[in-house]
């Protein structure tokens, strides 16, 4: 498979070879030792910079034993709420002087599992990771192996040692299904996520103190599990016996939208609709869908913010929980 | 700033504590050198397993000068198009044992070369990028440093020697404009990006050949410039003058319907409007976007293989031109 061999960079002798300087000259001209007098520096650098030199900073860091890079590693890139994760942790990391790895799980466990692996053979300092929580075996890898790692967005609850950032999505189901009813309906129903995912579980958990403090009955014929890597819900949303919707995510919201309007039901004046994440902070979308805000800018500066902590020695696990919100969208209406 | 220092990952000093084996034996072990019993062998993997063991690869093929990393360096990965194009590139890289960097360039000339430097500090293999076209200076230098790259989605036209993939967007503009003129539209508002980047100008060229090859004269107050990194067009979207608008990508042409509905303005009725980069093949929405495909799966798996084969030597500049097509969609009606 491989041809010619590892590229040549630009090396110390080049410059030297180019500016008549030996190579401990261009050595400590480089490194700002302040034996080179400041024109000959100048020269130096201007000559360094001219031929493409790059400081090789990643051997240095690693005999140090650090890399300055981080994994982020979370189930689908392309899905925008990711996405905007994903973006403002490299803006924060970058801050920091640390470089980002991206990789996906596509909600797979042993994709997670390559993933974490390949991670800590790249010698990442340490890894931001969204678990596909089909089971704790990953995690329990991850803390065996030693290497720093935050969870962000969901949890493993009663796991000891492990440190998170979550948004509040006990609150967030509760507030969600209780603005629904404060505005009429009482058939409400709830496309979840998988039970094994924290925040879907969490956000059932709110769905249903929020109906029992209404005096509405929980009907589990109204609670549909959709696949969350899949973005066609069709077969299974019901024809009929709602009046409103509370989606799991706004890609899943979007999706039961197009639905009802291929079989001719009106948002909201037929149905209602409330998402979760709201993508539309980041994304002007021609109608407004209704979620629950999650504030993604700070739960991603927290949990860059929380590993470089525990890279830099912090042995105690952090948990932060973040408020959630209604993000008011014309999906909603009162029940007619 | 630094705590405790680098943790203590698991070696093999700890695997053969645990076994009671040599280090030589469980080095050999771990290689799978062929010296050592297979029941020995599977019980050394086993405990090293449990430990928590990970190969650090990375040591050994930087040993040989290669680091399996890849960069991919675009604009935003909040944008959807820009997202997808990633997980495309992930998932291929993965398949050739190639991990990937992300960095952001925020559409900035200055990030883009801290992008690269960083990049090459991490000794990556080779670098894609989504390159800002402010000015060629950054590719100049890329050229100089001698690291393998390709360019996705703009490309620099006449320089020689630079690899890249692109979409056809001389044809993409002449096929979107021909689309709205055939549904009757004469007066047809260009929404176009900055005139620096490739795909803009040649959507551009591709909008005033259809214009041309249609007898509609080119008016030059019909064509807006819009920074692309802004969603919100809110201020530069004439009130009227216009029966249809063709935006540089679905991002605009989304964030021009929610304008139009604000002022009143009906899709499709008022107006038509094409994007470009049809996210929608990728993302459920309820009301859809006619747009230009220009196939993300075909463009990212293309210039990953591209690159590697850079990088396993092949010293010829390649450029690939991916089709472009309608995706039809409600916003593009027959003019009344």
């Amino acid at each position: 498979m491989r041809g010619n061999g590892k590229r040549q960079t630009v090396r110390l002798k080049d410059i030297a070879n180019k500016t008549g300087y030996s190579i401990n000259t261009i050595s400590h001209a480089l490194r700002g030792m302040n034996d080179i007098g400041e024109e000959t520096r100048n020269y130096i650098l201007k000559t360094a910079s001219e031929l493409g030199y790059v400081k090789n900073s990643i051997a240095q860091s690693m005999r140090l034993g650090y890399t300055k890079t981080i994994a982020v590693i979370l189930g689908d890139i392309s899905n925008p709420h990711f996405a905007i994760l994903t973006k403002e942790i490299e803006n924060t990391a970058s801050k920091h002087g640390y470089s980002v790895f991206l990789l996906n799980t596509n909600e797979d466990e042993d994709q997670e599992e390559t993933a974490i692996r390949t991670a800590i053979q790249h010698n990442v300092d340490g890894i931001i990771l969204c678990p596909v929580q089909k089971s704790d075996r990953n995690v329990r890898f991850l803390q065996k192996s030693n290497i720093p790692f935050v969870l962000i967005g969901r949890y493993f609850p009663g796991m000891e040692g492990v440190s998170y950032t979550i948004c509040n999505d006990v609150k967030g189901g509760y507030i969600a299904t209780e603005y629904l009813i404060r505005h009429g309906h009482r058939r409400i129903l709830l496309l979840t996520g998988p039970s094994h995912i924290s925040s879907a579980k969490e956000r059932l958990d709110g769905y249903r103190a929020a109906l029992s403090d209404n005096g509405i009955e929980y009907d589990d014929s109204l609670v549909i599990e959709v696949p969350i890597m899949e973005t066609d819900c069709s077969t299974l949303l019901p024809e009929d016996g709602y009046t409103a919707i509370f989606a799991f995510s706004d890609i899943i919201a979007w999706s039961a939208w197009k639905i009802l309007r291929e079989r001719g039901k009106r948002v909201p004046e037929d149905v209602s609709i409330i998402g979760f994440d709201h993508i539309q902070s980041r994304l002007a979308l021609p109608y407004t869908l209704c979620s629950v805000s999650s504030y993604k800018a700070k739960m991603s500066i927290t949990s860059v913010e929380m590993l470089i902590s525990i890279i830099n020695g912090n042995k105690d696990a952090e948990s932060i929980i973040i408020d959630t919100d209604i993000a008011k969208g014309e999906s909603v209406s009162t029940i007619s």
